[in-house]
């Protein structure tokens, strides 16, 4: 059995959406601080940061649209200081099922696809081969982006945009009803250059629509390099209690 | 197969450890601050917590004894304002193997051990009956007290006490060379009534003498109520950079 | 010239009201982590709070009734992930000018008050003795509860209350048009044994109807001690843009 | 009497030293999310910040030279999780005195000083005039910089540098003996182009070795416009103990 580890490091700097409030990691007390009688010491720490920072799951009450969240449900009545009342990342069950990875990079015969490349159906289609997409399937779709994650600038992608899944790959996506869906950028969306995160077009499909959530900032290089397509995918995010995503620790196992 | 969820919900007022920063989730941007021209609209949250929240796991740099980390590694040169160098939670491989749960409770007859109970080898050893427990395993000790977790007061036991491992239990786990342990309290230490968490010898035991990791504040009782006693565990804390602990979403599953 | 401190030292575990997130400070970055190349070092640190906690300011944003702010302002059309358009804690001019005293502990030739003690238009009236309270002027109202700061469960009263001005004294004030009131204790309420701060009449009456800042948390008993009834006042909150109060540190100069 | 604020606004994006966490506001509970009885409703927020964020003082503690702080304090002694034990801001009385402003752009009969200028002893002494400077004044530098507060790049000076003063104009400030100086600059050091803030070296003469607290990112211009060049100083930060600096609104005000 082999098991990979699909979350990017969390440390202060790391690029993230601005957004968001950025993550930050103190050591609070520190050993030597507080010596207890028999000569032991804790350390602890203190953290501060968005829910949607480093490698993280979108719940569905993250996008609305009209007013709406997904199935309707009416984004005012259910906000307030305790949260979403409803289709919070508490609502979010941990997942234990088949995941698959269509690696568009190595359709194209690339390791990273260029910056601001919009990732199609046809793409999708084509990475998937003989694999079949089930209902209820992880999906995640292979860019190399994660290669770039070291350089903030490149991978934040505010000049040149970033790759990812546009209109129609999403669309396919929903009608094959999966579960869940990840990619390695800080936005599950095609950003053209200079375009910025303005327009979700993406999220609304899949969060607003079709009920189907998304994981971003995923590490993905180490199964394309491994070539795996297939692997017991494990996604655990936080139960936090009304809040709009988690950060998360996904796992690819392989036999 | 059934996934059993091993985590608490985390919300603001949760029982906690009054050593560790609260945990505290705010919903900054609510649906309707923002709207996109589209008519799309985002809410986002802000954590402020400790590492040592709801259910987590504690890093080897968490404890020191004497000035020293697991394997004689020196806290002071290893800890900074980037966290720890060495023995971070980030340096915890994600656990996929197999996990045994001790039902202590079971052993005794109760759904829940009484406050300030000290759990023995030979409980330990009582409750896995036929089970071997091998090197590399995943051991959670069950006392049912994850059923005080809505009671705060009892749960925290500052008056009455909590059950949890005593020294000789923490060397009889120390002795089979498990990967990581848990337990369903705040501290994974047996603690007397009136007596407070000044002193930790199991923690002393484990994470600095044996490397063994501690799982706290787990959510046992659903699996102790379905009498599973062996399974496939997964503990997957974030990766957080030099922290000395995470929060964590464990799993058990069963074919 | 003498200047009088009229603020409460802020440190992590001081008594503040549970409704605002704790105050809490964290040395992030000690000398030695980063020694630059001459030899030195800068230390820093890391605020997290409400802004209702130690001495502090209300903005007149802070209550509202039957939804509507100070001035019929639809609290609704105001708030938003911004903070407060209108009515924010920036809104107040920094004050400088006449402070008076009214001393109701010395009125009963008490040092401090009882737990629960209602301060009435008639204690003010008796306070005030032969000084004239002037449109314009700040008036703090003394009751000795300043010197329980150090006990924090004396000091919030959750079992036996807690004295301040009730609803005729806070019209007394509201009749007088001053700038600005404050007092000692968590709340500027009388807060009866066991009441909590469930209601709050007199912040309705002061910032609501009469559009009159609040300051709480006050230490106010060097002046009382010095008998110092009437003093330049100082009251510059932060420039929290649209932030629901603020913490302070209020002088009072003496020639 | 006139009072000039000289506090920049405190909002989330203001420019601010990327060495301290960013200011951050939340509007954590909002008017309507929890309605008591009789139709009041209070709305609170919650601060995320570093202590040398918008306008604010540094304290002794905040800068060491090989290890000690100002006095011979050995900075290992006094810093622990509890923050510094000697030399915190704490240990700044509030200042109510004599301040002066010197103007050093007026001097060379500009708005505002180029990025990256010196100011030097000479300027100090041109700018004063006749006025005298006493031991114990505050003494105010005046650049212009505050101009550029509200845009950022600029304000921030990362690739032009930013005005400020030199080691001989931080000696001719020491020589006089004065309690306290500020600037309108993120740093008050002379920033040359591209230099970032490697080096402080004014900070080293002021604070270790002159015991001079400093206010930084101060708003001048408007007591520049009205050329008020002497005036009543009011310095009261946040009485933080053990902190290494705090926000502040400082006042000046004119008969």
């Amino acid at each position: 059995m082999k098991v990979f580890d699909l979350a990017q490091p969390m440390r202060k700097g790391m690029p993230q959406s601005p957004n968001h409030p950025a993550y930050t990691h103190s050591l609070v007390r520190r050993h030597g601080d507080m010596v207890r009688a028999g000569g032991g010491s804790a350390a602890n720490d203190l953290l501060v940061m968005g829910t949607h920072v480093g490698t993280h799951v979108d719940a569905l009450a993250h996008v609305s649209q009209d007013g709406l969240l997904h199935g309707g449900v009416v984004a005012a009545d259910v906000q307030s200081d305790a949260g979403f009342a409803r289709l919070g990342i508490d609502e979010f069950p941990p997942f234990v099922g088949r995941g698959v990875l269509l690696d568009v990079a190595r359709v194209h015969g690339v390791e990273v696809l260029p910056p601001g490349y919009e990732v199609t159906a046809g793409d999708l289609s084509a990475a998937s081969g003989d694999l079949t997409i089930n209902p209820g399937d992880a999906v995640l779709i292979g860019t190399g982006w994660s290669r770039h994650f070291q350089d903030g600038q490149t991978f934040l992608g505010t000049r040149d945009g970033v790759p990812g899944p546009g209109v129609d790959a999403a669309r396919w996506l929903a009608e094959r009803e999966i579960a869940v869906t990840g990619a390695e950028t800080i936005a599950y969306e095609h950003i053209a250059p200079g375009a910025g995160h303005a327009s979700l077009p993406v999220h609304r499909i899949l969060l607003v629509g079709a009920g189907i959530n998304i994981v971003e900032t995923m590490l993905l290089s180490e199964l394309a390099d491994a070539s795996v397509t297939e692997f017991q995918f494990i996604l655990a995010p936080l139960k936090l209690v009304g809040a709009t995503g988690s950060p998360v620790r996904p796992l690819a196992v392989v036999p």
